[in-house]
């Protein structure tokens, strides 16, 4: 698995834009990055005027196989829900662009990439990555498919942040944004689950002060104790509470042992075990910094409607109820800023148990908001069906 | 620091009960511990009727030291904000006991002490202990001591579900409880927190199935990282923003890198490495569990009304705000079970943004909540000062 891994990391099983020394990305931290690469997907066609393409950012272990099967798990891809045909995110009508981001894993430049200098991959030598820096190449790989302007930029989580720095960055290029179970910053409290993530992994001996490629290891246990902590602020007590409660796993007694006599503790230890077949150790190192640099407002000397002065992008904002990760509070600091800078914006708080990973499920309320929102932004920027999907109809 | 705390294992810097092999423990895994130990504090002094002992019952990493000094830290004891001359728990009045929980590291029988078969620590061979394990033990050490009924059983975290368990097993020798902060049972989110902590510990190479100090190494980082992740859940998010916010550390912009930038990471990690100086991480795995495997109303037939019924104990049920380890919803149950047992109670909901740590601060309305319990329960018993300390004055 670590062998397939690293294949991703430097020649994934989607596209890839390859952007040379003539093209270096410029990082927040400093330096240019050159050369760099960006994997990515795309579902339907882009229509004659170049107007229907929507961005969907992902979020923090996510990837650019949004709507289809997962090259190392073979699972669907993480938002069959929403994106495909007919979908509210429907490939007949709209062009979905799907990339992965800088610093993670899957085919974008990150700390599993080669090193072109080195030949050796990235490791802590690749300077930290920020969200700005994930949309700022990703507006050089739309530059490199020839849009101008974005449809729509959409995402959850830490796609969320992306789709809020998109207009903060680019307001003339984003027509639409959903912004989803996201926060204009990280509080104490989310940077301080993603700093025990972190101090787990460097914990494990073979993560090697990050070198663990080169010695043919991996961290695999402190990569698995950083995605159960992380997984529990993922699901809401209430949510766990109906799941599992306190039922048994395989056994109608406890046992009076540290094996995993509760449900809940196997199934942490598959979320943990699972996890790191698919991702690597560097790359979560670098997106849960990303976050917790996540401070927008910071940028505009502390007023997120400044970072919005200038963009007319219609807004749909979304929560849910039982969110304890980016509650609603968050999602009510990005609404005030919206209307504080005169921007079109909806609000949506969804009522549900299923915490923050709900954007990832097919929650009805959320697919209507979803399908509603696009349906009326595609009206008012006159999409018309592409014409090869129209004909196929 | 090993070395002192396999010191404090076998021979604490406290008053230590010995049972011998005529007076074993019954543990609820099976078999009977014997010999075994229960280290303990006491202050204040025992009246002549013998009817003005309070016991106090620690949290998960608690000690007996709960009123003066730890012997490893120097830290005044963990409760000196409620225990001792003049405070709540009135040491000149009352009569204050305070032992170390089986299974824990500080004097009484648990992992880190010595197996007297094997001459070497007992590890994983000790076996799993419940918080009515717990109590069996302390009603011993209440026999010893030649107290029939105690005046209060008081305790926030795991030391209120040993108060719940002490009036459950033993109705007839609880004047009065004080369970602060707790549960009846563990919730699915509660396991899953403190099986993140176990499989932290486990994941760390020096842990060697548990016989570490076998090898001459501790799981000093597995057990950081345990204690990070639970730090979080025993503050509030409100309390973390309000005291840490994003404010960076000694410095005056981020770093771009994965130092501690932030002053929540450093805080953390310190929580992380000053626990391991003074806990074992074996006794970690057993405290975690006894609590995980509490459920007190599966013991009588998933009634916990049943597990009071025949008890005249009466009860300040305390909880916390912004306690989300413990909610409020939980005080509720024990109130409606209780109550449903007809059992005279009173509950506080505690206005605090402190957390479930709340309990061992200085909260003013919980001072004065248990001060006004206590004085008018002690009125109830007919308890007056203690001659000595009437003498003293």
């Amino acid at each position: 698995m670590a062998i397939i891994s690293v294949q991703e990391a430097d020649n994934p099983s989607s596209r890839i834009a390859r952007f040379g020394p003539e093209k270096p990305l410029q990082m927040d931290a400093g330096p240019l990055l050159a050369p760099f690469s960006i994997a990515y997907q795309t579902y339907g066609e882009l229509n004659a005027d170049r107007s229907n393409a929507i961005l969907v950012c992902h979020a923090l272990t996510g990837d650019q196989h949004v709507a289809s099967a997962h090259p190392l798990t073979q699972k669907p891809g993480w938002w069959s829900a929403m994106v495909g045909p007919g979908r509210p995110i429907d490939t007949d009508r709209f062009f979905v662009i799907c990339s992965n981001v800088i610093g993670g894993c899957m085919g974008s430049t990150g700390p599993a990439s080669t090193n072109p200098e080195t030949g050796s991959p990235w490791g802590l030598d690749l300077p930290v990555v920020t969200v700005r820096d994930m949309v700022r190449a990703q507006a050089m790989l739309i530059d490199h498919l020839g849009i101008e302007t974005l449809f729509c930029v959409a995402g959850g989580s830490m796609g969320g942040m992306q789709v809020l720095q998109w207009v903060a960055s680019y307001p003339d290029r984003v027509f639409s944004a959903l912004p989803i179970a996201t926060a204009p910053k990280h509080s104490a409290q989310n940077i301080a689950f993603h700093e025990v993530g972190r101090q787990a992994v460097m914990a494990d001996p073979d993560w090697r002060g990050g070198r663990y490629a080169q010695f043919g290891v991996r961290p695999t246990k402190g990569l698995a104790v950083a995605r159960m902590a992380a997984h529990i602020t993922y699901l809401s007590e209430g949510a766990l509470q109906r799941k599992f409660g306190r039922k048994l796993q395989d056994r109608v007694a406890p046992t009076f042992s540290f094996d995993a006599d509760f449900q809940i503790e196997n199934y942490l230890r598959y979320q943990g075990s699972s996890f790191v077949d698919r991702f690597d150790a560097n790359s979560y190192l670098y997106v849960t910094r990303a976050c917790d640099y996540f401070d927008l407002a910071a940028d505009y000397g502390g007023s997120l409607a400044r970072a919005f002065v200038g963009a007319a992008t219609r807004f749909c904002v979304v929560s849910f109820t039982s969110d304890w990760l980016y509650p609603t509070s968050d999602a009510r600091l990005i609404v005030h800023a919206l209307n504080a800078a005169t921007l079109p914006v909806s609000f949506v708080e969804i009522e549900t148990d299923k915490g923050h990973d709900a954007f990832l499920l097919d929650e009805p309320d959320f697919i209507a908001t979803t399908r509603g929102f696009l349906e009326s932004a595609a009206i008012a920027r006159g999409i018309v069906q592409p014409s090869k999907a129209a004909a196929a109809k």
